[in-house]
């Protein structure tokens, strides 16, 4: 059993505190030995990419001290200890399953007197068979035409993931033939936005799916109300139109009011789901099956590379020690992802749920206050966008802000044109290997307006093309490096009370049982 | 002529600085006198809304101190002088002048030998009589077939403004009989942006805007280029489908490619353009130039506002005052921004740009290095959706992060569903008012895992509904809340220096004159 201690209990992390030792990035990226860092300083990650962390503040000194405490914090011995069923979610008391959603790592976990992994896949296989039939048709609309668009109905990381790894592939799925439905996705409680998809699709030809864990997301429940007026106001059965994705002891599992229902558990959190029904129903529709088996493949490898003891070949470890040296020792408090790929415009806002949701704690898992910064605010946009926009803070501004860069060698069309001797993606991968130098090395000038200090770190996930295996592993990687830094920051990573104060004043506010203060802001609104 | 200070020099700063006096969020917001303060703490806006800051941790005597810096820093001498005209942006040595684009505030400016005032409204009316033209049909495809698509072609300013603003009226014109073409943004130079949008649309119906001031953008030449190949390929005349907003001076002004040119100037920066011709085509096109009109109206007003002396009745000047309060005595380091509006679903993308690109400085407006924080990261979703997502890290995380609300009590569209006694809207503004409330007064619990410590500070914008002229105020708050913050910090909040290194190394990159760590990355990104 691995011991669950706090970050600043442990010898190795004292001593990496006490260390007054900084690595200076201008003079590590100079030269021919700067060359060579870059070449060296790199992991291979599944799905064919790569984590480079040449310009980040390390060195072997502060490499070693990083795989002291992930040894003193065993690391490893947790998740192995997460993947083999262990009740990690301390607060729910819950297992912490999502891993088995795509591969099986370690011993069978049986949970509610039934094997999970089995479970998971068997789910899986009942959304491929219905997929299948709506793609041939079988499973049609009242004329029996068939469905050409699937509108998921979900909130929180019943949409953030699902919405990010559907942008990230549609452009994809176009150039390889693989686009089989359109997909939308209502998750705002603000009526225009139900309102606002319902305007641009075709309800007669659409399937929607409602995705609720519980059953009972007030969100949730809200829009399906809205499609379901939108059905009928077009002459057409919502119980033909719809179907389910919740768990098995929710009031959405036998109900009549859907074509079928698929099945996640209590032990795959929301913002942890999109391997699950809750992402594989939506993209399996979209893309077909076989995409979405892809998909957790790439997931499934990132996974294995997870297990590894070592962190100078674990990415998603290294990435999670590197994250919690910048948090804890050098005392960074933002971190931005900045992804030079327009399909990943989305996948900043799932990362910001994942991380800050699973992290963005101030007790440990036992309940007890902890005495060190946690989860730090995450943002980001795509690049070359972002250049034009907040960089300017991130080159010049007061604070050091930790950047996480994606790119890829290819685009996903196929499709690009040369101007003045290069393709956009040449343009677009030239800048981002130009930003990570600007940062790390930045430009003297007398003109101190002019003038870049440098020394800002950042890391790049690098890949040959964005596909639902780098995707997948691109996810499984974020997922896992989270993990690791809740294990860093004894954290338990898997629940979100903070989250529950303000639907329970909400509903007081709904039921008009406020006075002071509340009703007074109440009142503001309307209400 | 104002003083331009370094504010740790001012000595009302100073003094703010060494009181220890700090309100309790939990104290003033109880019982009656907590309902009292919500009612007070208020200011009228422009556009019928108001800003309520009765959930930040200011009383009569940090408000009296804010007063005092606000005449000592003399932010009101300082607007002035900014719309008579002077050189504000010291670095590029240019007027500032956004505000003409909207209005007229104090005296007549002339520069260049031409009177700016009448420069803008001229490009104003030019524009609204081709959007009559390409409506009525007068200006249409070689068929003869009406326009039905306008494409805006740009990145940073000339991209996120536009597009957040015309996100914001999308359904609300489609409620109003004001939805006249259907716009779309390519920004990226990621070649799958274009493609996608190419994919979405019918080019022979389709009016491009090739927006750049220089007339030399990278992004938006290349996607020009892409654009016009699409255009020849499905047989069509490139130049029949194309307009420019662009300087006088540039290449693009006076090209035969373009069916049409509207101007805009050196004296307004890309981050403040949403009022110029570059927010100004687009939004013409697509709604109507009245709308357009009506959303310059609302700037105008909330421009009217920000000039008064008087922070007290000023909301964008006690905005900036508290922010930098928040920022510099409070320590806190980065601020969210979230809309209880799905159609503001982009507009804290927007104010990324506007605010992070310009006070993210580390000199001042002389050049010299400050010794205080200036602009803060800035982040932010739609609710209720960021309440499933990174709301967690705001309630119980380890860094407060004062947050800016804006709800309205009614919703664009116009439909809505009553569930549970309370329709979506409602279940909305429900919402944001027990988020306030939550943030500000926590809950005590002797479970610490359900313990929240309350003391989170926020504000909230509030209106009866997102329409031209609330879009226009609250463009124009955000903007002014900036400029005074940069008055404020001492900073040249109108240039951008930070971007240019970037650029400098991504050519040096594409002419593969690079050696060392750059070199090395350009090969990791497939160049």
């Amino acid at each position: 059993m691995a011991e669950w201690k706090n970050l600043d209990t442990l010898d190795t992390y004292k001593k990496l505190a006490a260390s007054d030792h900084r690595v200076d990035l201008k003079e590590v990226l100079a030269g021919e030995a700067g060359a060579d860092r870059v070449k060296q300083y790199s992991v291979p990650m599944a799905g064919g990419l790569s984590y480079n962390y040449a310009a980040k503040q390390v060195d072997d000194e502060v490499l070693g001290a990083l795989c002291d405490l992930a040894k003193e914090s065993d690391l490893p011995g947790k998740f192995e200890e997460l993947y083999n069923g262990a009740m990690i979610n301390t607060g729910e008391k819950r297992l912490v399953l999502h891993h088995l959603t795509r591969g099986q790592l370690g011993e069978n976990v049986v949970a509610d007197g039934v094997d999970k992994r089995e479970f998971y896949t068997n789910e899986q296989k009942k959304i491929a068979a219905f997929a299948a039939k709506v793609h041939s048709g079988e499973v049609a609309n009242a004329d029996g035409e068939k469905f050409t668009t699937v509108v998921q109905i979900g909130i929180g990381g019943s949409d953030l993931g699902p919405r990010a790894m559907y942008i990230a592939l549609e452009n994809w799925a176009r150039a390889n033939g693989s686009m089989l439905m359109d997909a939308k996705f209502i998750s705002n409680v603000d009526p225009d936005d139900a309102v606002s998809v319902l305007k641009s699709i075709d309800v007669a030809h659409s399937l929607f799916i409602l995705v609720s864990k519980s059953g009972t997301t007030l969100e949730t429940l809200t829009n399906e109300a809205f499609v379901k007026d939108a059905l009928v106001n077009a002459g057409l059965d919502p119980s033909k139109h719809m179907i389910a994705v919740t768990s098995e002891t929710s009031p959405l599992a036998k109900s009549s009011d859907y074509l079928a229902a698929f099945f996640m558990d209590d032990y795959i959190g929301g913002r942890y789901s999109s391997t699950s029904a809750v992402g594989g129903a939506v993209l399996s529709l979209a893309f077909g099956p076989e995409v979405f088996d892809r998909f957790l493949c790439g997931a499934a490898e990132a996974d294995k590379l997870a297990a590894q003891p070592d962190p100078m070949s674990n990415a998603a470890m290294l990435d999670a020690l590197i994250g919690v040296y910048e948090r804890n020792i050098l005392g960074y408090e933002t971190t931005a992802v900045l992804p030079y790929s327009q399909a990943l415009a989305r996948f900043p806002a799932h990362l910001q749920q994942a991380d800050m949701e699973s992290n963005g704690k101030s007790v440990n898992r036992f309940g007890e206050p902890v005495n060190y910064k946690t989860g730090p605010v995450l943002f980001g946009e795509p690049g070359t966008n972002g250049q034009h926009s907040f960089y300017q803070l991130l080159h010049q501004g007061k604070d050091i802000v930790p950047l996480q860069f994606i790119g890829f060698r290819e685009n996903q069309s196929g499709t690009d044109v040369d101007i003045q001797g290069s393709t956009s993606q040449q343009k677009l991968g030239a800048n981002v290997a130009a930003q990570i130098v600007a940062f790390a090395c930045g430009k003297d000038d007398d003109d101190l307006n002019k003038h870049f200090d440098g020394g800002r770190p950042s890391s790049i996930i690098t890949g040959d093309q964005l596909t639902p295996e780098s995707l997948g592993a691109l996810l499984a990687h974020f997922e896992n490096k989270i993990m690791f830094q809740g294990f860093l920051w004894n954290l338990n990573s898997f629940d979100q009370e903070g989250v529950q104060l303000g639907k329970v004043l909400a509903k007081r506010v709904l039921a008009h049982e406020t006075d002071g203060a509340l009703a007074q802001y109440a009142a503001l609104l309307g209400i």
